[in-house]
């Protein structure tokens, strides 16, 4: 491991689900917010947070046409140790081998931190970025709502940022002439091709729907079975609904991972469920197919047992090519490294709308990843480092 | 509504799911306690509270061969107004109106109300009467844990108990000569037979089960659906085995009202998921086969995308049958009510086993229950009083 995981491996551990729970301006995250600072002060770089909470590490004076690189230090529920803080820690030590041989950069160049990059807190994917591009509007992020009741508003100012100046970014973003994250990959794209390090191609197109299904609150006792409106029982079927289209679509994926069961008492029939759907295709099209099929089939499911459902759309982004030339210049710079598409929504995802983007993938010798048993070899880990130290030179 | 359920109207209400949370030694509970020792206290009782946390208000002199009257005061998450309060609101009625007329008791009475019936906080339910028979054993009962982590132990010590003398308490057993409770009734069995109040005949077996399905926690863009083990869809498999197994024994309930999802992001395919299954039939035969047809149909279930799940029984009780003799005696004494079964459990089918017991129900217009719809008309509730200090008045 990079000795840079090494220093965090112990902030924001889940003891009940294994693995890191670091959600944005929770008291983890404001630790691993403070360790970044510290670590690029030691390498001389001036620190500053913007107005959407992300924050930047400049190497030099900060100015137009910048190389920026960087990922994010927020984790799923339970999550892994690489999937964010790898890139973090890899462009510390990518600007830390650059400074060590003597090299100055010709062109401004800065970390970036990105906030709220897997939605765990706020429900959306990619906050900070998005906020930033202005692909998130100002007025519907401040209104967010954690599972604690506080808004993005609230939230935000707690943690010293003004939400009135939330929002939209040309400052900041204008100052990118380029943006590349290093991401540990999270599928197996790379195990069988023999390479370690690998480019991306593309993302595939993303959404987050909430369905709420609806029932009749009653006695698990007391209540015969064909009396019942059971909304756990109509989510089952759902959930059975969710795993057939996607199936039955190749290369589409569709998930249930996060459900709320109300009231959720073991001897009472719920009254309500509500189950959070991610669905993900090659294109926005297909995507948008694949939750057609999806909410025709929980329509009828739910139906069977006098249950109803409403579905509301959390978030959506359309699938990513990146720059071809780019991505092709940075393979070729590598040795020929192969280019990979991916189904993991990304913050260099959301500024390739804005920005020429790339992102450099590190092998997964399991290809699991959003789980604690997520992995990247430190051989692979510094293979990393050293081919963004590659790109940097090239580019600086 | 009577008077006394007014009284407590507001307290343990539940903004996010709707009706009442009330659990045992939290605060809306030890302001139920409160409210009942001030509401005992102005009729002149004198009340104490027993080694399980039982609250005991006594009518004259404490002793052997009483008539003990009651109910209790917790509630499931976001429960009704009735279940429960009805019992104990009644006592308080039934015991004014015989003090408004004069009435000396020629033998000991209390009212009684019992701690943790529901459950709902260390998910084993009729705590307070188990305790007290002894059917539930000190040392198990000092394990339990909340779902904050807060050992039985620990919160019957907070709320002044002493943990090391929780258990069998024959003394307090022994001065019960007769207990009856009150309760709201639970299902449709007296909306068309056109009696406000019935007697107690049987109860249905009942136990609870915590299925724990395991998985591969994994990426939800990134990993294929071919390629994952997701316990939601294993879970979801399970609770419609759980659906048709009781649907086809006719009489039988199964229930899943609550499931705990382990890690729970929207992008994060989970690695567990726990889920609690409440079956209940006639005999004890009949639940011990229910669970058997279920523990098969389940296993096959997860085993179908590669999951596995382990089940562990969190409590037990056998089919109760109340004393027969005491059964008709009171349905003659009320003029001939009627005598019905449930499917509730209760602090009296617990207490059955080793006192003459017996239950009152007041009909529930629509029978639903465990529910912020859960009802009883007023006119109803009176009846019931006015049963309930009838039987009072032959008893004593």
């Amino acid at each position: 491991m990079l000795a840079g995981l090494d220093e965090i491996a112990e902030t924001g551990r889940d003891a009940h689900r294994g693995g890191y729970s670091r959600h944005v301006w929770q008291a983890a995250d404001l630790e691993l917010r403070a360790w970044f600072v510290e670590r690029a002060q030691r390498l001389g770089l001036d620190v500053e947070t913007d107005r959407n909470g992300n924050v930047w590490a400049w190497w030099g004076t900060p100015g137009p046409d910048a190389v920026v690189t960087g990922s994010h230090l927020d984790s799923v529920p339970g999550g892994g140790a690489y999937d964010g803080p790898l890139g973090v820690v890899s462009a510390l030590d990518a600007i830390a081998r650059l400074q060590a041989t003597g090299f100055t950069p010709s062109r401004p160049c800065a970390i970036l931190v990105f906030a709220e990059e897997e939605g765990s807190r706020f429900g959306i994917a990619c906050l900070g970025s998005r906020l930033m591009t202005g692909a998130l509007g100002a007025d519907r992020a401040r209104a967010l709502v954690d599972p604690d009741g506080v808004t993005l508003a609230e939230a935000s100012a707690r943690a010293g940022l003004d939400p009135a100046h939330l929002g939209t970014d040309r400052e900041a973003l204008d100052r990118i002439g380029l943006f590349v994250e290093l991401h540990v990959e999270q599928g197996r794209g790379l195990i069988d091709l023999g390479h370690p390090v690998a480019v991306a191609s593309s993302i595939l197109a993303h959404g987050r729907w909430r369905l709420t299904v609806t029932g009749q609150g009653n006695h698990a006792g007391a209540t015969l079975m064909a009396d019942r409106r059971d909304p756990i029982v109509a989510a089952a079927r759902a959930v059975l609904a969710v795993q057939d289209a996607a199936s039955a679509r190749p290369g589409t994926r569709a998930t249930v991972g996060r459900m709320n069961i109300v009231p959720g008492g073991t001897n009472v029939i719920a009254s309500s469920v509500q189950a959070w759907l991610d669905a993900r295709a090659e294109t926005d099209e297909e995507t948008r197919a694949l939750l057609g099929e999806i909410t025709t089939r929980v329509d009828e499911a739910v139906a069977e047992n006098g249950c109803s459902v409403a579905v509301v759309e959390e978030s959506w982004a359309g699938a990513v090519h990146f720059d071809p030339a780019l991505r092709d210049r940075f393979s070729a710079a590598l040795g020929g490294v192969p280019a990979l598409p991916t189904g993991a929504g990304h913050d260099a995802g959301v500024l390739a709308a804005s920005v020429p983007s790339a992102m450099l993938f590190v092998r997964n010798p399991t290809g699991i990843s959003h789980s604690p048993e997520e992995f990247a070899s430190a051989e692979d880990c510094v293979q990393g480092v050293e081919a963004l130290e590659k790109l940097l030179r090239s580019l600086l």
